[in-house]
């Protein structure tokens, strides 16, 4: 039975708040696995990778090579089905859009004293993407990490995919070359990770790591971070709907099952103003899940960490929904843009009626790498800044040094800093260094 | 003696590429330390940091409060030397100017099939500021970590700092208020980072964690990741000095040691055309050391990861510089500008012969709180953006959702996600859900 929270409890808040802490994921204990795994393929390279695909993924990559050839990815595209490369292209086409909205501009400016500012970005010269395999493969999840990287400008894209028993997903290869992924290795693991950030004989290093996992993915791009850059740990998804009695209690099941039939860590929240509206919700979640081919983990997500959490009014659930901050807020309400506007921790919101949350995991334009568990607090989508870096920039004469120095000298003899003091007042008391010039 | 490389030795990439790896810090394994404190401030909440205080700083926070109280604070700011309260107020008026440009405008659009989309920034409501004590407890970071927040529009900037036997740099809490930190706790180490993830009695909890601190703090920063964010985890700082012969080797000279009084982890590197002005520089750092108070610290950072590079022109050093990718690059050459636009990966660049970088650890404007150890290759220095996040926004009609729900639902079909397509289809089929609404 799935949880009801009613606000006029007397117990709402510790209810509530037991509730925002509930752990939804067991992480495995793989740190030891994952460093010896790391270690021989910084030692052992090509050798090593060839020896744990061979032993987690059961295929001679000796005999296939490493790297998925520009023929295999080229038959993959032409024989997928018109209709989902069709769409993947509509996709495609969107996310760049979007996206290319998102690209920081350079500042350069000279200020009051004549000191010149700025910052400069570019971008980050290669990274990696991880490709999960088996069911968690998506092809969309490679349009969403390879295209704001594109746009970034990001000259080598390199994605790594594990090939259980040597079969890859034929949809992904075409999502990686409607994308512009440079180059495809078949391996997988905390071995392929180990390869992106330390480069083997085949494969050269990139300089960040995209792309979610399983636990030894994840321990990996932990052990290897700051060697190299990585994206943030993604947890199970999770989506907050807000909706009011007059929406169709079927459209708003289908929303919480759509995110319930991720993983049966995935958490769907329902608040309304409305206990029987719940209900109805609840009622119409049961039907559909009868239907449904991943109902398994659906039904385990809706009964272990789904909820319905009815409020007396939206102006006590505005602090409610910023301390969940969930990753996916949909605002099924009258006035939704209103209450939208009121929100401030929260992924993406998803307005109105007719906006379920899966347009944007797809064909929206907008990212659907979210910040999980609450980190929404804190923390962004991926966007084309993910993908680039900033340069400061400052450029002094020696008459803005005279402006300047006099406060860096003693900010700097304060922190007991001399070797800092005397760069600024060597080049004060001495404008042209003693060497005739400016 | 300081290491030499010359581009031209038959050995120089080995050299330098075993150069470039050289680790310069020695992490400690406090890692089971600091989960015990973890959990036990935790359980225990203020009594846990009273003992811990206790124990680690010898002072007695039960008598003296763990909140430094707004008349210790002023009476700090009004008892300073005004010389430096003025630097400061100085540094932290550019501070702010220069973040204010950093600001990311929201972006809200309709596209040519209608369907509105947008990208929101927030500033986070809460941010922790650690500040280390002792000689490492710098005023100037105080504004380098707080300005940024401020701009950002966070609500409360905590700061907790450790009291050794008592004490607190007068200076550090008057650079505190100058830059509008809204709390201040006498506390540090791991317990504090812990207070600031989880909240005590007297700390309520904050969203993100900043600022640098020892092997205790970084590895508490590492275990609250999730639980709350954190910045990137700082490394020795260092310089790339790239400079001509006609520059005045005492300067350049002055500029390296700046660096390495730092930390004897700290990196200062010269990348010169002529041999004979490295040497020049080499008995400028020697004559320099003799006269400085922190000499010893330079003197083991200069021997140890100091090195002198020559290059046959600054063609061969762009890759070069790309792959240090320095906190600091400092370029003292002719047309600096044009070899400074070549330069791919850097935290800061500081252009010409009278912009020493510790302008920028001061009184520039930009932030001095930049990428370490190579991972200017993929991060950025600390800016307003640290202090934000973006929500986006996606809003369909009716129609909008017949032009894209067509190929939503191909793709979530083509992943195995059933849900995902009905939630689509479902409002296809029945524009009104059946409930006579829009």
């Amino acid at each position: 039975m799935v949880l009801r929270l009613d606000y006029r409890q007397p117990d709402f808040e510790a209810r509530f708040a037991a509730f925002l802490t509930t752990k939804r994921e067991v992480s495995a204990d793989v740190e030891t696995d994952v460093r010896a795994i790391v270690s021989e393929v910084r030692a052992r390279g090509d050798e090593a990778l060839h020896d744990f695909s061979q032993r987690f993924d059961g295929i001679d990559t000796r005999k296939l090579g490493l790297a998925v050839a520009a023929e295999e990815i080229e038959a993959a595209y032409r024989s997928a089905d018109p209709d989902i490369i069709a769409a993947l292209e509509f996709a495609h086409d969107r996310i760049v859009s979007h996206h290319q909205r998102q690209m920081p501009q350079d500042d350069r400016y000279v200020d009051a004293l004549g000191v010149e500012l700025g910052s400069r970005w570019t971008a980050i010269e290669a990274v990696g993407l991880y490709v999960p395999g088996g069911t968690a493969s998506y092809p969309s999840s490679v349009l969403m990490n390879a295209v704001p990287a594109k746009v970034a400008g990001v000259e080598r894209i390199v994605m790594v995919v594990p090939a259980r028993d040597g079969a890859l997903n034929p949809v992904v290869l075409a999502a990686a070359r409607i994308a512009g992924v440079s180059e495809i290795y078949r391996i997988g693991g905390a071995q392929a990770i180990a390869a992106l950030a330390y480069g083997t004989e085949t494969i050269r290093p990139v300089a960040k790591i995209m792309g979610p996992g399983n636990a030894w993915v994840a321990a990996a791009k932990r052990q290897v971070f700051g060697t190299v850059g990585i994206d943030m740990i993604a947890g199970p998804s999770e989506v907050l709907v807000m909706a009011d009695p007059d929406n169709n209690p079927d459209w708003i099941a289908a929303d919480l099952l759509a995110q319930a039939e991720h993983d049966a860590g995935a958490q769907s929240i329902l608040m309304t103003r409305d206990a029987g509206f719940g209900e109805a919700v609840v009622e119409a979640v049961e039907r559909q899940l009868a239907t449904l081919s991943r109902s398994e983990t659906a039904r385990r997500s809706w009964a272990d960490f789904g909820a319905v959490i009815v409020v007396p009014g939206w102006d006590v659930a505005v602090p409610l929904a910023d301390r969940i901050a969930a990753e996916h807020l949909e605002i099924a309400t009258d006035d939704a843009e209103t209450l939208a506007a009121r929100i401030r921790n929260a992924g993406a919101i998803f307005i109105g009626r007719h906006t379920p949350e899966v347009i944007g995991d797809y064909v929206g334009g907008s990212n659907h790498v979210l910040p999980t568990a609450r980190s929404a607090r804190f923390s962004s989508g991926l966007s084309v800044l993910d993908y680039v870096k900033r340069t400061s920039i400052l450029r002094l004469g020696a008459e803005q040094l005279q402006s300047l120095g006099p406060a860096a000298i003693t900010l700097a003899r304060a922190e007991g800093l001399d070797a800092h003091a005397r760069s600024v007042s060597i080049r004060m008391n001495s404008r042209d260094g003693g060497l005739g010039q400016e």
